[in-house]
Order: C-alpha cells, then structure tokens, then sequence
C-alpha cells in the first residue's frame, strides 16, 4: 500500500518547527508494512491543502493530513476537505458534548469559539480525540482512505495508536519486517560497532541500525520474513545474539527506559531507594517518578544544590567538602551515605559534578562528575568525564547514576 | 518572493530520519524575506524529482533541493533535473581537479567513482562544496531559479551561507519580515483567540501565529514593512498591542524560559529558593538548574514522594496529611513553608498532586495538582485541574508552580 503525507501550518515552512508529525508518521506507517512515498507541507490555505489532497488520494492509496485542526481562525484544513469532497460543515452534537465534558471535567466554562470543533464536513466519520477538543476525520474515495488528523504531537499520536493502527491492521496491513531493541548504556558508538559489526554482516534477513543518544545507543534489529511472524522470528533470534556481544551493557531488550529496569529491579527485592542531587538538581527524581508505580519503591530524597545545603540537609562534614571539593568520590559517597539514612530507605543514590559552562577548574574541569550508590553491602562510586552541554553533561550523568544502581543490583562487577 | 523546497531521501518518508535540512532552509529563507509556500520530500527517484520540481517551478521563483547529489548508485537528483532542463551530462575539469585537489591534500588517491561528482548537466553553474565532494548546481528558467544542493547537513549549510545568501541578497532580497515571541501560560489557546484575534486582524502588516504547547501559548507576532528596519518597528509595535491583551499571562516578550525570567526576579531581589516536590519528584529543581549561574539564587530542596518523607523531611503533621490528605491545599502550604524554613531560603515553592494514572479518587481524580508559594509576606496557594498524561500532567504542573512564583514576586493578584 502506498501512502503520503501533508502536513499543515505555517510553522513549518518558515521553520519556526522541524516536521517531527512526517517523520512520527513515517516511522509508524512504515513499520505496519505501508510505503510512504511522498510528503508535502503546505500552508493553512484552503486551495493548497485541497490541491495537494486531491492530488495525494490519486497517487495513494492511504493519504494522511495532519495540522490544521483547532478552531481558531488560521485552522482551514476542514473546510478544505469539506469543499474537496463538495460537502457542507454541520453541528455533530455528539462530538459537541465531549467537547463540552473535557471543559465541565476542568470546571471551565467552554468559551463559543470551541463549537467550531464539532462542525464536521457532512458524512465524515469522526475520530475520537482523547487528548484534546478537535476530533480527527475519515473519508473514503474510492479505494483511497484520508485520515485528517490533527497537529498537536500528543493529539496525532494518541489517535494514530488508539485508531488509525488498529483500523489499518483491520483492513490487512501486515508487517512483513519486525523491529526489536536493544538499548545499551557506557559504551561508545564506535567500540559497539567494532563487537557487533562482524556480526551483523552474517546473520540473514536482518538490518542493525544504530540510534545513539546522550543516553547511550539503541540499537534496532530489523527481521524480515514472507510472514509477520516469520519476520519476528528472525528479529528475536539476531536480537540475541548481538546483544550477547555487548553485555553488561545492555539494560534493556525492548523499549523499557532505564528507570523502568532499575524500578523493577528493586520491587523484586523489596528494596526502597532515595537520590541526593548535586548537578543535575532533581532529574533523577523526575526520571525515577517518570514510572507510574514508582512509590512502591522510590520514596525522594534531597537536591543539594548548595554547598551550604550539602551540609545541612546531609550532614556531610565541612571538613569533607573543604579537604576534598563537593565535587569528589568522597562527597558523592558522603551524599550517598548520608540521604539513604536521612531517608532509611535500603539504597542511596547520588550526583555531584561540575555540569558547566561555568565552575570548571584545572584538577575538576566542566564535565567531570562523580556518581555513587551505597546500600546495606556496602558501596561504589564511579568518576565520569562527560564531553558536551550542560544539558548535555546533566543527562548523561543522570544514565550512569542509574546504571551504576542497576549493576550493583545485579552484583555486575564494575566495568570500564 | 516565493520560495519551494524539495527534499529528497527514503530516510525522510520512512521516518528514520527527521527533515531537519527543510527546517533550516525554510528559516534561513524566511529571515532573508522569502515566503516558503511548499515542502514535498520525495524519494530518490528520477520521474519523482523531475515532476516535483517541474511543479515547483511554475509555482515560485526560487526552487531549492537537497539530497540526492552524492555519487553512489541511488543519487538521482543530477539525472533528473538534466532530463527537466533536456540537457546531458558532461565532464566539468575544472570541478574534477577541485575533487582531485581534496583527495591530494589528504594524500589519498581518488577512487574512479568520483568522477561521477564532476559529471555536470550542461550550462548549469556549479555552486562550490568546501565541506564534500559533490558541487551544488545552480540553474536559471526564466525568472525562476533552481537551486541544487546536497543532503549531508554540513554541506548545505556551508553551501547555503558562503554562495546562497549572498547571491540571493545580489538579488535584491532583503529581510521585510521581523518575528518578535509573547510567552504566555495559564491561557487555553482558545481564550486567548478570543482575547487576541479582532486585534490581530486589525493591526496592519502582521501576522500572529500560536505555538500551544502543554507548558502554555507562545505567540509569534511577524511584522512586514518594506525596510528590515520598518518591518522590526511593525513586529515590535504589534507584540507590544497584542501582549497589553493577555496580561498578567505573559511571562516573556522574548524567546526566555519561564525559570529564567524567575531567577531573573529572584536575582534582582537577592533572594534565595527551595522547593519540595511530591508529584513532580524533582522536574521543579531540574528546571530552575536548567539556567546557567542558577546557584546564585537556588539552594535545593527536598523531594517527598512518598507521606512518610514529607514528615520525616519536613515536619509535616500527620494530623494535617489524616485530615486533609497529601494531595491538599493545606499540605501544599505547609511543604511551601517547611522547605522554606529547612533550607533557611527566602521563598519556599511546593507541588503535591495527582499525576495518576493511578491514585486518583472521586475528591481528588488524576489531574489535581496543588501549588503553593511561601515568603515572608506570606504565602499563596492554587488548585490546578490538569487533563493529559501522567507526563503532561507533571509538566504543566511545574510551569504552573513556577508562574505562581512569578506572580508572588511580582505583587500580581491571583488569577483565574
């Protein structure tokens, strides 16, 4: 099946915003086994939206809009397609009061403007919008589906997930090449490639691609096969066999986060864990709580951002921070120690560096950061030299703390 | 002037990779004055490109596209637009001795396939590359110009800035629109319509585009004139009208983060902050450190997730947490005013909510957020109902706390 897209808005063309709608859906469609062969953007102008649509429905057989949805006045996408298929706009009562009980739930009052979300081309099948007021729409031609969904990242994707997915699926969209992951922590692009490239090369039917981050690299096996299942035989048995090369590396053979790892790692021990931050002021917090759940074990901890803090919060002995620097082995550990008993949970985890542009010096330049965890066994602490941003420095420093936690879970020996 | 980009690569349709090089060429083009009315990425095949390009064509009088220019098996872009033009091929020397010259001063010797790089269509302008191999092209038909460029990033930019820009500007193209940002939060995107739109239509040689996000709206406002200097007159007089509208929701005029415009306040006050997050479990603290030099201002805080640390940490009575619950007004406060006093700071910032998706309750469903301020003055407590994700709810609940701030600092009465 062939498929195009158009995205919608002004924002596109005079790149104020990278077209991360394209790419979302691009991924989406290609791993259900469509061929997205063109993409458009256009303005939110009734003629260029209509033109390129009709001209997208005579190439394709799937046609997707996305933008161009809400109700304020530059939103023209609905009015082009209504005009397209020659329909006329009219109340859908239904949609208007889920319109209506998205504000009641939020005890607002819905402003007038809002009805022009439920004005919907005549005959158009709505789609729900749980994320936001504008319904999505589809209409057939032909053999050609239009979906027009909206612009809003969270509105498309929900939609697409809780709709589009299922519905083309229905309508015999098979995968014939399955996707799985391996996400990897602590080792380079290069030096992954170097274990694993040989590899690679070997195994049949399968493509390795590298998605390296700040974080670490994923790496995406690609199986392909003459059914779905086939397909994900051999993305399931090349997936194992390269991640055998770069253990303990790996934290994940899937699309768990790293938190999601640790977290479960300390629900099977009943353990309980706080954090102590210096550097990266309360991330680790957010990505530790990122995992609905996390209560059970998780239960905070202190941003002692301050040296001043360091001492009160913590108790860490001036002595400590003037002989060795807030940032050292012995303050991370000192921190460690210190916010597990402060908060008696089993494990302590803990930041300190200097994460930059300012602060660095010539024994403890931007970028080095020391990271510790202690627990009841006893403790570890790590030094990293992080290269980059703050922004940068601050995430990377982030994955290794919770990785340091994950391989002292696991009792891996220290690596690197 | 009207402007079409044309980007081209299986990488773009099939999601893999983000069209980052349309979002650059479409503000670099913006900012030059240009209006760029349409982006179609297509693959690298020939019948693709020259139809698109064709078309684009006869719709604007400057046509650029990337990709495609490399000189392996599936760049197609030179093939393409020398059958558009009814031209053949020819050997350029004097681009061939530019492409020998790079090998040379690596002491590398030339693989044969390069030559495919001085391969040109005949009477096309090569555009030099100092960043690769493949030149850029350059073609006039009748008043429209095509623009040729290549795909690797590096290489457009340089291409872009070094030949582009300074041949379009010998053209007489001149910056005649000026963008200047309102940020605002607090506002649905649909109030602010109502508040904004009679005005904007009304307010000549401007243009108002809305930005929502799950933080809040900003408002770009772009000016015209026929000077670079009136045009930024026009933008500047416009914002200043349109901004008057949507005070005290304003937080910048300005692309500034709301914690900057914070630690902004709390600087020039030499005032110190602490902060004690439940729901948010450390994005609050996260943000504030986001701004470089935030030590200045910022101490820490504490992250309570869980009930036992809100009284462990901060002295919380379990009599108000029976009473009332966590997720309370009054708990709320006294987190403000326990931190405030626990770390010795000027100002003391809570959140306490349900982020969900579990946890909620028929008192307090997912999407109950409270927030509150304390300082010396006194202290401010607000009632949030957020809809969305656990992940949205929690970042719309920060911006919130951080606005709630703003307000505090600025003496501003509650809103809404």
């Amino acid at each position: 099946m062939k498929a195009e897209i158009i995205t919608i808005g002004g924002e596109l063309l005079d790149g104020s915003q990278a077209d991360l709608n394209a790419a979302y859906l691009g991924s989406r469609l290609t791993s259900l086994g469509a061929q997205v062969v063109r993409v458009s953007t256009v303005p939110d102008a009734v003629d260029d939206i209509e033109e390129v649509t009709l001209r997208a429905l005579d190439r394709a057989d799937l046609v997707f809009t996305t933008g161009g949805l809400g109700v304020t006045a530059d939103d023209r996408t609905k009015q082009a397609v209504a005009r397209l298929f020659g329909r006329k706009l009219v109340l859908n009562e239904d949609v208007l009061d889920g319109v209506r009980a998205r504000f009641d739930a939020r005890n607002l009052p819905m402003p007038e403007i809002n009805i022009a979300a439920a004005m919907l081309p005549e005959g158009a099948r709505p789609i729900e919008n749980q994320r936001g007021t504008a319904p999505g729409l589809l209409f057939e031609k032909g053999g050609a589906l239009l979906f027009v969904l909206p612009g809003v990242p969270v509105e498309l994707r929900s939609m697409f997930e809780n709709f589009v997915s299922p519905f083309l699926e229905g309508r015999g969209l098979r995968p014939l090449a399955q996707e799985r992951l391996i996400r990897t922590t602590g080792l380079p692009e290069s030096e992954i490639a170097e274990r694993v490239e040989q590899l690679a090369r070997r195994l049949a039917r399968t493509d390795v691609v590298y998605l390296p981050s700040v974080t670490g690299v994923d790496l995406k096996v690609i199986g392909r096969g003459h059914t779905p299942v086939e397909a994900a035989k051999t993305a399931e048995k090349s997936q194992e066999k390269i991640a055998a090369k770069l253990e303990p590396y790996v934290y994940a053979r899937g699309d768990e986060s790293l938190e999601k790892v640790v977290g479960y790692l300390l629900s099977m021990g009943e353990s309980t864990l706080s954090v102590a931050e210096s550097c990266t002021g309360g991330r680790l917090g957010w990505r530790l709580t990122r995992v609905p759940g996390s209560s059970e074990y998780f239960q905070g901890g202190v941003i002692v951002y301050s040296d001043e803090l360091k001492q009160r919060l913590l108790k860490i002995k001036a002595g400590v921070l003037k002989k060795h620097g807030a940032v050292s082995g012995e303050t991370a550990s000192e921190m460690a120690r210190g916010v597990r008993e402060k908060c008696a949970t089993d494990y302590g985890l803990a930041i300190t560096g200097v994460a930059g542009p300012g602060g660095g010096t010539k024994d403890k330049p931007v970028g080095v950061v020391f990271i510790a965890v202690a627990g009841e066994s006893g403790e570890r602490v790590q030094e990293l030299r992080l290269a980059g941003s703050r922004g940068t420095i601050r995430r990377a420093a982030c994955q290794a703390a919770l990785d340091l936690l994950r391989r002292f879970l696991l009792n891996i020996e220290e690596v690197r």
